[in-house]
């Protein structure tokens, strides 16, 4: 994938609010560099890429920058924050400001940026808080990035697929919760998954009451809700996809939990259009859930944007401020959790189109499991 | 495992330095208290403690506490540090001193938090920077997270050892990098483990000589070095180790590298003990290595703490200034890669003991495969 224009994207962006941006935060090192290392920084300056690594990824980083068609200057070491201000000392006049991750670095690494740049420049120079505004970049997909997040959501529906059919076939009681994860995993592996893109969620019975449980020993069985909150990665970007089965059949209560859901998400996807207000899709969401007496139940937000991080810009939630654009990669899944008697999530992904959106996760919504 | 008496340590390490201590690392969350949600903060003033987290977390957070041994007053909602902050005002005086994991929060969130503090207590109120003083205190491993490591490192023995007997019986060919960590991951998890400790390393070949290679579609063949980094994950706290072999034997070029390293490993390992610095056990390795004209090549530190983190405080490297202490659980993993050759990698986990250290890792050192 080439992500040689997005420098200037960057550059464009910030405009003259610093002399040099630093970059921090991994995923957006990666965005803007093509470098996937897990040590490494680098800064933005006019519209030339400067990168620092460590001498273990002294290969691997000419590599990837050439894959990636950036054009950088690499500088290997060990104390990489020194090495950066080295070069940008050759590079900045008397009082620079460093624009910085705020988001993202730590309160002691801004101490010691600051000191080293009182220790270079004296005390003019200045950082300046940027926030998170490469993530803000990083909302709208190109076609590259909506080609992987659309090969990962294949993937995750196919192995899904592939392992709810054998779940009916063996029955009840052939699972535990971990045991079916790591099969979705291995399914997903198997169809040129990287990886999953966060770790598979299977809840069942008790545990989909729980909003982040983690698989364990318990076996599925005959009467359980059962939650599956899956992704596959490709190339870096991550796809997520919830599904709720009925295993056995519902009872009444759990349909109604069920179906309350299943229209809640509804109404959530057909709020997404472009620039409607992220707090809109999940008042949608929260509307519906309302009706039915469960809107306490529904514990978490609405959604977040997908792509190389699995929860990135935009978040849907009662308190967003964010906007719904045109390009943005996003899931839409409301859920509720009921202590004693389950729980409910159904989650697609998402691209947002000026008129709505078109689907990543295809998985039918066909939540009975015969048994 | 009982932490009960976590929170007197943190109580007496802080001492007079501030009136009131924030939690945000996760994995200081859980040190203290037990809770393992992904949400959450702390706050000790005096000896009480503070969680606060979201509504996912209602019913898991009471039933970790409890189990843990731990008394906290939990207060769940959305926005966390405004939270903490509101039952702070009612225990805390006229200027209160907060300290905070300065090392961890975000320059953003300190801002945020200085901000919110002069707005409650005015501008008397401060934000003490305390650094990994919780990390500090983790170093140490009481019997219950030494139980906990060896099971860990025990599950990774046995998994490593199914494995090879696999690759050795099937011969060359028979396995990606991917499909044999993937392999390693499966085989860890039928033992017993939560998870891999991290994401398993298998770098075969050329691909050897990338320090942090990730698994990929390369198959392993004859004459390939084998680098494979494992560690398994049990209720928390994370194995690591490391063994390299030469598939079909060595060359005497690289056998020559291996020897150096195996040296180089012994030779760290029987300088650990309590008390020394940890720099010389680095130097340790890289006299081995210079004698062989090697040191170069080893483009990493010597090693680091494990626990509930798989990189943790002490770290092992040339600028480290941290002390070997007795009860630490660190890894000893010297390492060269040399571009076009290959690389070899050799990491033991140990608990560190007054007179040297206990090994946790138990894999035999036999790097050459039959094929």
């Amino acid at each position: 994938m080439n992500v040689a224009g997005r420098a200037r994207q960057l550059a464009r962006e910030v405009g003259d609010r610093c002399d040099a941006v630093m970059i921090s935060k991994p995923a957006n090192l990666r965005w803007l560099t093509g470098f996937t290392g897990s040590n490494g920084s680098g800064a933005l300056v006019g519209d030339e890429l400067i990168v620092v690594t460590d001498g273990r990824y002294r290969i691997q980083i000419e590599h990837q920058l050439s894959e990636a068609g950036v054009t950088a200057q690499v500088l290997i070491g060990r104390k990489l924050d020194d090495l950066l201000l080295s070069e940008l000392d050759k590079r900045l006049g008397s009082s620079p400001r460093l624009g910085v991750e705020s988001h993202h670095i730590t309160w002691d690494r801004q101490r010691s940026l600051l000191g080293q740049l009182e220790q270079r420049w004296g005390s003019a120079a200045e950082l300046e808080a940027l926030g998170p505004v490469i993530d803000d970049l990083r909302q709208i997909k190109d076609d590259g990035e909506v080609d992987r997040l659309r090969r990962a959501a294949e993937i995750a529906d196919g192995a899904l697929a592939e392992v709810m059919t054998e779940l009916t076939e063996l029955g009840p009681g052939s699972y535990s919760e971990r045991r079916l994860a790591r099969r979705l995993e291995s399914a997903m592996l198997d169809r040129g998954a990287d990886d999953a893109s966060f770790p598979t969620i299977v809840a069942s019975g008790p545990n989909s009451a729980l909003p982040h449980a983690r698989p364990g020993a318990r076996t599925i069985d005959r009467g359980d809700l059962l939650i599956i909150d899956v992704g596959a990665r490709v190339d870096g970007y991550g796809s997520d996809m919830t599904r709720t089965f009925a295993i056995g059949g519902f009872t009444s209560e759990t349909e109604e939990l069920y179906r309350a859901v299943e229209s809640a998400q509804a109404a959530g996807l057909a709020a997404v259009k472009h620039d409607v207000e992220a707090v809109a899709v999940d008042q949608a969401c929260r509307r519906v859930l309302a009706e039915h007496d469960l809107v306490e139940a529904f514990v978490h937000g609405t959604g977040h944007g997908i792509g190389l991080e699995i929860h990135e810009h935009p978040f849907l939630s009662r308190i967003s401020d964010a906007m719904i654009r045109s390009g943005q990669a996003i899931t839409i899944e409301p859920g509720v959790y009921i202590p004693g008697l389950g729980g409910v999530r159904i989650e697609d992904s998402v691209i947002v189109t000026e008129s709505g959106h078109i689907p990543l996760t295809l998985s039918p919504k066909d939540p009975v499991v015969a048994a």
